[in-house]
């Protein structure tokens, strides 16, 4: 039996619930393990703050030097969250010698390169499993089970807010204000859910597990990104008639050897897709890897003890490493290939496209051509009644069509006075569909 | 970087699989984790057989002493099958120092105890995640990322060919041979299919996961295994219309602190169960944990490529704990629990029940009295126009029932001559949708 000594920043959701699992299970894990973890310090910003759990106030400073300067401390817990002060506490630790283990999502997406140069350089882990998919071990996966094999392409529900708000409009028809609200009620979504809702936090995850599913750092500002917000109830509805549900995916796909797409966007997949069951605030991530072929994994998102049990699973592996002497394997954390990064506009995609159209004769034809014109081809088309004034809906889906092209044809078409810009884009996948 | 040897026995679909991998991803893997993989020696039964892949002569032998007694191997991996002769060999390696990795799921469930008994007193490892759910890395979820948690239930479907057929009767009107012969045709069933169907091999499968789960060794024998050979197309079609699907399910829950229950059967879950979207041979295992929640993972559960996977990311774990000198950690495979195991005949279910009674007037009320004298209490109830002869049936669900009174009523109804016997006994579950 051996004994760690962890330090713990932050002790607002996810820290409680990591505090809360530890000694809960303080007896179950040195069962399973052989090693007792102690959390030896507790750094809040504030100390007579009341908390929802019983913690012995001996070990809680609120000075964060406490933690990092204690030589008797192995492994830190970043759950401060943030991006500056969290990047100094975990580049001090980990010039202190201490593993880090963090949530940060955002953090890692953006300094994530530097975080792990310097771990590596100084024979450290980060632990990371709990920045993406909350309680689903898709970095382990990733990492671990998938080691010996190569993966194609990766597709994410890895946004709950997302998820939940897109479920209540296509299960209960709520429209998309009415949806966020009643998430923002139940705890789903933040007070400020901008990040969630634009597509942001996704980015910050498709980032993390591209990085390490294609060995290469994913510079985070060059992830095309769209969001939820622009979704409407019709949408939802002409989508359903077509086959289709909507969800937020975060994508990653290999396109040639040495070039991968990375992007967010909300996408149309087919109601009989795996991840179409994927609901409310759950999260899923599927896999298309080459020996493996599809795989899926899906669990809670997000939350006090989905997170927190992503934490303690580090936090036991760290441990276990530290406990059993493992020599430092500079080669895990190493992002050794050098992709580049193709942009979605050269990428080719199923379309749905709406337009808000004049109701007259001659307007499908007019935009068909503009679509001929393009090299687009039309495998579908809805046309529905009064929308609004004397404007109807026109929806078309496309065969396999050049984004670049698609986005030429839009611009004509919108340009037009026969039709009431702007016009609807979404793209459509058959994610898991292939084999 | 470090190089470890292998010794590869058997070289049938997986263990061609696994030379394969090896050999197109061994760059890879050695950019990945700094492991050089060499396969130092193959033994099979017959050197002289045709091979659909390309091996170096040199390497191959029909001696597997050759293997067990090379000082220089580090890690043998068994991929012949069977119990006695590759329980020896196991053995014999573990004697000589060697790590084991193995696909063979009824030797685990079987001789699991020794075998990891054997391991742990010679501070060795064995690799199994191959042995359950092919390419899921389900064993790694259990054990590393689940290892702060408390498993409460597994539901798994864990055979593919049982898989693979049920789909066939629920999407195509398959019957049961038919669809069996298809399975067949495409290689999704063996020549001889007995263990997949009549639920045998998700009964090894379930004694492995449950043993992990829940810390203690499951006895194979002491599981109650129901295959799905007894199911008739018009008990699919029922339970679609009471809006259910049927899937044969391993399943291990935990009814108190120290009892737990584990079974295979068919059962009827709603059609938005997670795990009824599960289809054809893929395989899917549900977990519900105290802190994590639900959470599922779902792939392919056999084949040459995922189960060869499975094992390579074993075999890197391994080469990765030798090469960087981790000390052996005795705990990792203790079951350091004793789990009372409670039979089936205690549990609570809902149920489906298909009588063929004669068509007469005053049937139902007769079978209704019997089951309200046994405190079974009925939910719905269908009845379908004529069968055979002069019978029809009659089709009810209940609500939660114990698994002994409704054997007691079934007992009394089969012997009442408005009945021609046997009944149909199907058990109704709804993994995934409580939380």
């Amino acid at each position: 039996m051996k004994k760690i000594n962890l330090g713990l920043i932050g002790l607002g959701v996810v820290g409680s619930g990591v505090y809360s699992i530890l000694k809960e299970n303080k007896k179950h894990i040195l069962l399973r393990r052989g090693i007792e973890l102690n959390v030896k310090k507790i750094a809040v910003k504030d100390i007579t703050k009341k908390r929802s759990i019983d913690v012995d106030k001996s070990i809680i400073t609120s000075n964060i030097d406490d933690i990092i300067n204690d030589t008797e401390i192995n492994i830190v817990i970043e759950l401060v969250g943030g991006i500056d002060f969290s990047f100094d506490l975990i580049k001090k630790s980990l010039e202190k010698n201490k593993h880090v283990i963090t949530a940060n999502k955002a953090l890692l997406a953006i300094k994530g390169k530097e975080l792990f140069g310097l771990a590596n350089k100084n024979q450290l882990e980060i632990g990371f499993e709990a920045s993406v998919g909350g309680g689903i071990p898709i970095i382990r996966t990733i990492k671990d089970a998938l080691v010996g094999d190569k993966i194609k392409s990766i597709y994410g529900i890895i946004n709950g807010t997302s998820n939940y708000i897109l479920t209540k409009m296509v299960n209960e028809n709520q429209d998309f204000n009415y949806a966020l609200k009643r998430a923002q009620e139940l705890g789903f979504a933040e007070a400020d859910p901008t990040l969630d809702i634009n597509g942001g936090d996704a980015a910050h995850k498709i980032a993390i597990l591209a990085s390490f599913a294609f060995n290469s750092i994913i510079p985070y500002d060059s992830i095309y990104c769209e969001g939820i917000d622009k979704i409407e109830l019709n949408d939802i509805y002409y989508a359903k008639e077509l086959g289709y549900t909507i969800k937020l995916l975060g994508i990653a796909d290999e396109i040639m050897e040495n070039q991968i797409c990375v992007r967010v966007h909300p996408t149309l997949i087919p109601i009989d897709s795996p991840l179409a069951n994927i609901k409310n605030e759950f999260n899923a991530i599927l896999i298309d890897s080459h020996f493996l072929g599809n795989s899926m994994y899906s669990g809670k998102g997000a939350g006090m003890f989905p997170t927190a049990n992503a934490v303690v699973s580090d936090i036991v592996e760290i441990a276990e490493n530290i406990a059993y002497n493992i020599e430092f394997n500079e080669y895990k954390n190493i992002h050794y290939s050098k992709k580049e990064l193709v942009p979605l506009s050269s990428k080719c995609y199923q379309y749905y496209l709406r337009f808000n159209t004049l109701d007259k004769p001659g307007i499908l034809a007019k935009i068909a051509g503009i679509f001929g014109d393009n090299k687009i081809s039309i495998a579908r088309v809805i046309q529905k009644g009064k929308h609004k004034d004397s404007f109807v809906h026109l929806i078309l889906e496309t065969h396999d069509a050049y984004e670049n092209d698609v986005q030429k044809a839009i611009n004509i078409i919108d340009k037009l006075a026969i039709v009431d810009p702007p016009s609807t884009i979404l793209r459509i996948m058959h994610p898991g569909n292939s084999n």
